[in-house]
């Protein structure tokens, strides 16, 4: 069983994956400066949770065998967990400025045990109990998973049955007595490279002739056939420097294109194998309780550029300006609304019919939804604050240079008592924090906006509305 | 006690409150055009508590007394309460798609509670008992309050004590050994000429020397001296016909200029009296509350909008256009943001010292903040969707003329089997919605826009959130 | 010839045109409360044409007899003369405030003009030499246009000549040999009731079986058959008081719905009759033209409020608040955008065949297009800066009763020196520019938001902007 | 003199002026990978004026000496050359997607040949006709100059004199016969490390006591005592490969530290030195010229991100999504908004004294606020047309690794016919253009956002606009 940071660590040199970065394989991730970040945050959901203080919010009591265990491992049982789980990720949002990863595997575990649930109702299959077996394992080993979910889609004006290439969205290759063959790619795997184990979702809703397609399983990351691509991220050459501002922790949560080459999956760990009719269902209430998320987790990030922004303006001695404070209030009053929202749909959670407990699918898109406009605007008001410094600024090896550090010393320095490395210190946090990678995971994690705009034509009770309006203007008809 | 509507209408006719419309005395509001509509929403209040369906909703069980008793008149006894009345605020919005006003006196006796126990607490005073017995008197007779917070103010350059004239600020011009005499005028009282008792409070901090501007007190309507001169709203000769759109019910709150006349009140109504460290405590809860209030009532409200013009698309034949569906679509997602927030301040909400609950004051102040902009960004939409008929057509008795209701009849009808006259009900529905009195009301009920974004230099913890920047940018001084 | 404001007036008692207004025939608008203060408007376009310091810009000369004439009535024939235009329409709305609706038959004019060279080019027809008798005619006479454009339209998803009732669009019914008899009906006839003429323009484009309704022709409004029904405006019932803001001029343009009840027409005042393929290349020409003066009008408008706001502050002391001061500034802000808009087109504009002036017609649907926002958010703020009280004031009668206008006077003043009667002035005006029907002209004005967006996909030249990326990228497929 | 980008590539090679970066001093900039790409844009600014088809606006005639010149060594003498800068400055985004950094030099010679104008009028000095001895050198050799304005600036709150360490504003050391000694930093100089001369102005206005720091003069950037450090840029690492999506040019500027350690300056290049009394209008007019250019070079630069977008929906099969042709739109929406501010200012340009023209410093001054905003929302919305793959894309080295190239082909790949290599490219371009310093240069560039928003308290003619809003509601005081 996993339980520090150390052991953590170790796991992953232990397993054994296949991991290639800028087209090499990459032998021990854990020591490789690229990836280093990311098991840094990641690790924090395990330090954290040794930590009394944040005991109640990192940990939980599994309802499958009553042992305390780690909270991103928790299928939840309640309102309060809900919460707790908001809560939980901005604490640790506080501690590393990024993303930790872990909410992908943990949303895809409530999100497949919900939905086995009812597929064996309607159709008399044995998924759920076979599921809470492999849930038992997790929550034992406090293992890290990756939910796979977003297949590379080939041409998205045709549904997977007819794609030129059937690979563009993982599927059944073949079906054997003692398992499945699987094959196709998943993109924007969040810390698959660090992570042990992938719990597989179909990605869209499946129709007729893509029953292949309707696919879910658990597959060791360390499986034959598994082969992860590290993607680019905005400026990952700074990594190890000064100059990427976040100095432990990774930016964004790392991503990989992760590629099945025929892997093999015993029955154990499949949880649908065609159930077409459940696609659709798997994929939101995955969404949703990722929609969940954000306002938690973007929410703390903000917290973090919040002061970040406030210092800079310290350091340059335009704190007291009316405007500079008005931009820090609109950037808290950004971030509250985020937050309000993962708040809101957890408070008005419900209980599905397999017990685990479900946040409001409308509330939880209207969280992300804001979010993919919300953090961009914090992140402008933030290059505002920090002022142009930010754009032009030379690099550590320039401060600490023989020739001309004494320039970037003299010249970048701003109020008397602020030291200049401080500064910068804190100007390229905010930079890197409001950079691309950053910003385009905001946009589209959990589903690019205009999935969540057409819930709304779905969940927002249109017809009901109308008849308010008629009551209320006295329409009979 | 009032129970029914009827009882309601009745006690409004027998109390003999002074009331000035236009210029001259009103004898009796309740049939009078003017005031009708306003009547009808805040009988709703009573009318939906006697109905079995919304029971949970509409009443609550006095902490008191035990006895079922009507929500607007409980104190929050935990977050359950807190979150109900938020649901009450939205429920009653689609009833009347206006303003039923009675949450002003709502948590102006939550505000009061609180903050007389404090008192007592910190200086030996007997407030808090008092007001639990007219608390309890409330409860019996199922009275409507109105909460007295905004000052006229004068020059707000000046505190009150410096005013060229006190009487800019209620204050206690005499106190006697049966009680004190009061005189000032508080301004915007929503409901205030269909309440039965208006409960004052300090509109502001108060500072050494304004003593007698830091006064709670409860007075009925119809005590000598008492005032009330009601506003004009936008369209207010239309009310009576369809050209107002809501046929039934007010646009907006209808508020009045509440006048006191050397208005003598006895100690055993009199809840403040001097205590000038208490004046903003109960000014700021007063407002945390009220601010709770806004994602619930006008996101109700937004909710009768978005079907109206939902309707009127239909009419027109176009509510299958791409752009129609996206601008519905964005009103549900601010409508629902701007519920979240009310959801989220509740759920987030903690016990106060006097037992009552209290909701997270950041979020309900950010709740209130958005309501500032996203009610104005829904109206925008519905004008957008409703098209240009809404600020040309004419009127109900061009409809009906015998000379010209053909024209209207043949021209405004749209789609086949749309009946002219229901399509101009839904366009003035949205006209008169989206008008000038109910957009000012968004922008200023609960506090103007920099009352809120005052708040966050206050309650946003930038101190803490400083350190988290400095640790994750390794800065160390 | 029509010179003087009193000329004007006469000219509209003369005419014996059919008004009706709140179901009821108006025998002569010159002297009923509902009208007057949109013939002061209109007057103002005379008015201002005999000061010498405005005759730049008020007037032209014409390029078909030389004479000088009033500018509302000449064919643009340089770059300058379109950037005049927008600067008249500036100059115009900060002495009224207002719509002053002549600048739609002006537009008319224009589009005219052009379009019937082009037909004639094409179709060798003598449309073009029959349109320049009558505009000389128009010139001499100083008339008002009221340019028609915008039918009923019935069912949208359906074309003129499938709808089940073809009055829904205005068409020829009968051709004869003397001229065309018209039937139908054209909504938003800005300044409608006060003209002397109507040039009518097919609404959108037209395809073959529309040929009747590919119609454009001039109508003197008092021709039998023309039957013309006022629209309702916000608050139209506080004309003649205070209540109303601006207390000379209308709030809007003045709209009516204009019947043509088998209207006979002369051939000499027919100017296209079935040339399906010029109909939307009138539409676009005029909507063009159209869309070019927002910024000039709605910019001059917008400087009055900003001033209106400015004051509302002043008045209450507020005015050094930084907050304010901002508001204040993003109002200026948003005020320039759009004006730059108007001057932008206008300074690339361009000859056209018939050697007329035309604005750029892509940047003048981009100063549409930020008038459909930008004015919402002007109005915005102004509720923000001037105030709750702009939604609770009392009325004139209040003011001037002699039972409580004194508490009006005590309790609605501010800084000591300021006349409380001003001060309500001034929060009427901002009440009544922010209203509902002001903000409705701006969003659907030439053309509904959408109407716009679609002309970026025209226009936008996005194959020439692919081929640069392409290029940048060093994609050569 | 330099005609084409071989001369002005061997220019650089012979000019041997200090330049560092990354912590080293770089011998030739001309083959550093680093380098290569800002020259590459600078040089388009010599190509394309050879090119006939530009020559109209790519080159001007010298009002000194009758000779046709580059554009960017022209003092503008027209209205028209105003408008054709901004056509020119588009042009050239459309070019390289970038910024070519030779405006800053441009609007630096405009402004100081006005203000030495105004100077000699006041004081009786002889600068302007100094300064225009320098512009023919200027204009005959076709150099390159960079406008030196910002200082580092120091503690924020104290003026120039006043700093701790006077060096944090450029400012006259020693006043000699000969000349002057400067000594000092300034930041932020776009393009100064391939240009050939610094023209230094004051980076504020100065009050009695900071005439050492009132000082303009030019400098080559081969003097003693320059030094420039180059500074770092959002995936700078990545030049050089497609993975920086814009292959041959620089996605900024490219802006160095300059830093001026004793430089003299002989008399005959000192055209400012102590004149306090128009530091501050040389401010106002560099900044109003530099505003001028947003819409244009900004605009063109959009064009190539819309083109990007466009292409990246394309391949993957969305184009005709009708969001997406409503993002597109609205991109194109933004960019015309900032465009027209750009041309409306030139429009409105005027003669100053010197006889040369200045654009309308209000509506250059709204023009580069828009900028402020509309370019992050441009980039927002591109980065939701291109879909999340732009922040989790494998690297160049991927796509050509012989190990897992051929994944990359087949996954990342999307409709048939679409060249996997070519959908990177334009992904790249997009990640490129909308990242950190990008974005950050819009922000800061001529100004932060404050900067313009005080300017409409100055320039906004708020007086006027009170008279406005007092004459129409009637308030005479």
């Amino acid at each position: 069983m996993i339980r520090t940071k150390e052991d953590y660590i170790q796991s992953l040199k232990d397993q054994g994956h296949v991991v290639y970065y800028n087209g090499k394989r990459v032998e021990d991730i854990t020591v490789h400066p690229a990836f280093i970040p990311h098991i840094n945050c990641a690790a924090k959901t395990y330090e954290l949770a040794l930590d009394p203080q944040y005991e109640d919010l990192m940990t939980a009591t599994s309802h499958l065998t009553g042992k305390k265990i780690n909270r991103f491992t928790h299928i939840h049982q309640s309102v309060e967990d809900l919460i707790k789980k908001v809560q939980m990720l901005r604490l640790l949002s506080h501690e590393t400025g990024s993303c930790y990863q872990r909410c992908v595997g943990f949303d895809a575990l409530n999100a497949v045990y919900m939905t086995t649930y009812d597929i064996d109702q309607k159709h008399g299959t044995g998924y759920h109990q076979r599921f809470q077996e492999f849930l038992k394992f997790i929550q034992e080993e406090n293992l890290m998973l990756v939910g796979g979910m977003t297949d590379v889609k080939g041409d998205r004006s045709l549904p997977p049955s007819k794609q030129p290439d059937p690979d563009v969205f993982v599927h059944i290759k073949e079906r054997r007595d003692d398992g499945i063959v699987i094959r196709g790619a998943k993109a924007h795997m969040t810390g698959g490279v660090n992570s042990h184990w992938v719990l597989l979702m179909p990605t869209q809703s499946m129709r007729e002739g893509d029953e292949d397609f309707a696919v879910s399983c658990a597959v060791p990351l360390n499986a034959k056939g598994v082969i992860q691509i590290f993607g680019a991220q905005t400026n990952e050459a700074r990594k190890g420097s000064i100059d990427i501002g976040n100095i432990n922790f990774g930016l964004v949560g790392g991503e990989s294109l992760m590629i099945f080459e025929d892997v093999f999956v015993p029955w154990s760990h499949v949880f649908m194998a065609g159930e077409i009719d459940f696609a659709g269902l798997l994929v939101e209430r995955f969404a949703t309780m990722h929609r969940q998320n954000y306002g938690g987790c973007k929410g703390g990030v903000s917290d973090v550029l919040v002061g970040a922004s406030s210092l800079a303006a310290e350091y340059a001695g335009v704190e007291k300006a009316s405007h500079i404070k008005e931009k820090l209030a609109e950037m808290m009053h950004l971030t509250e609304t985020v937050y309000s929202g993962s708040v809101a749909c957890s408070a008005m959670g419900a209980k599905t019919p397999s017990g685990a407990f479900y946040p409001d699918p409308l509330l939880a898109n209207c969280t992300k939804h804001n979010i993919t406009r919300h953090i961009y605007e914090i992140a402008r008001l933030a290059h505002d604050v920090a002022g142009g410094i930010i754009a032009t600024m030379p690099t550590e090896a320039d401060l600490k240079s023989s020739e001309v550090g004494q320039y970037i010393t003299k010249y970048l320095g701003c109020k008397d008592g602020v030291c200049t490395e401080d500064r910068i210190r804190i100007l390229r946090l905010i930079e890197n924090m409001t950079g691309g990678t950053a910003l385009a995971e905001s946009m589209h994690g959990a589903g690019s906006p205009q999935s969540q705009k057409v819930m709304y034509g779905r969940l927002g009770k249109l017809e009901m509305k109308k008849k308010l309006a008629k009551r209320i203007a006295g329409v009979e008809s």
